[in-house]
């Protein structure tokens, strides 16, 4: 079993910021929810809720919370996620674990995607406007929708003998 | 372009620690690393190194660190997070998209892989096996190889309706 077309899906992944007025299709939704909810995590324990938001009002108040999230405006769909484990690199890494595979699973149905981060207050700001607990941690986000004609590709990068060393007798 | 086969892909990655004595095909190796390379991350910085690590003894020294990394000792290659951003939160965020991206990759090709922590003073201890400066975070690994006959998989996971919600109109 070895899928070249796999491969070059991980690999072309990049980040758009700009997208077309097209709604995201329910199969791609589907599955999404479906990759989210087989996402690995921390011993287990699935400590993590995502929200997920196509109503523009909604996501246009989230576009507009303290931080770097402001693509969330002209997005097809929002997806924010929220942890609660007992320290925040669990929380921090497990964020980045479903992000990519949220954005992968887009990606393989020809959907865009960027992630976008609130700070200072907008943490705070995002869970009034989606009712939220206290207890929950909510930082990361990921605009979602088909790329808008000309959209930016981010796709600069270091060599891979800058990434990624052997170590060791190899 | 819809891709079926990568959303199965993405969807069926699951935990193995035990492996079989068999090492990591080239091409996959190779894959692994082009997937590290075009990984996206904070500001586009790439402020990480992965450390791979095929060498049965200095594996086993890793796997001696204090944490979660014991499975080391047993995998066909361990791949080891570097990171050196000014925030600890940024630096767990791009280790869990690190980690994703090579677990997903090494899956495309059969390969299975289990995340590892390193806690207490695992970290320096890992440091210093790999000759890594002391600015440098280092917590997660990866220990990769083809999974030993009747290896367990961890697969259970709450209900979509508990990990995704709809928020707001759809």
């Amino acid at each position: 079993m070895t899928s070249p077309e796999s491969i070059a899906l991980i690999r072309s992944l990049s980040a758009v910021r700009q997208f077309a007025d097209r709604p995201i299709p329910r199969q791609a939704r589907d599955d999404i929810f479906e990759v989210v909810r087989w996402s690995g995590n921390a011993s287990n324990r699935q400590q993590f809720e995502v929200l997920w938001v196509e109503d523009r009002d909604l996501l246009q108040r989230l576009a507009g919370t303290e931080g770097y999230a402001k693509h969330l405006a002209g997005a097809a769909a929002g997806a924010v996620i929220a942890t609660w484990m007992e320290r925040d690199e669990l929380n921090a890494f497990d964020e980045g674990r479903i992000a990519e595979r949220i954005m992968l699973a887009a990606h393989a149905h020809g959907i865009s995607s960027c992630i976008g981060w609130l700070r200072g207050r907008g943490g705070e700001e995002a869970k009034q406007l989606l009712g939220l607990p206290a207890d929950r941690t909510v930082r990361t986000t990921i605009s979602l929708g088909f790329a808008a004609e000309g959209a930016r590709r981010g796709r600069r990068r270091r060599p891979t003998g800058e990434v990624i060393r052997i170590a060791g007798r190899s």
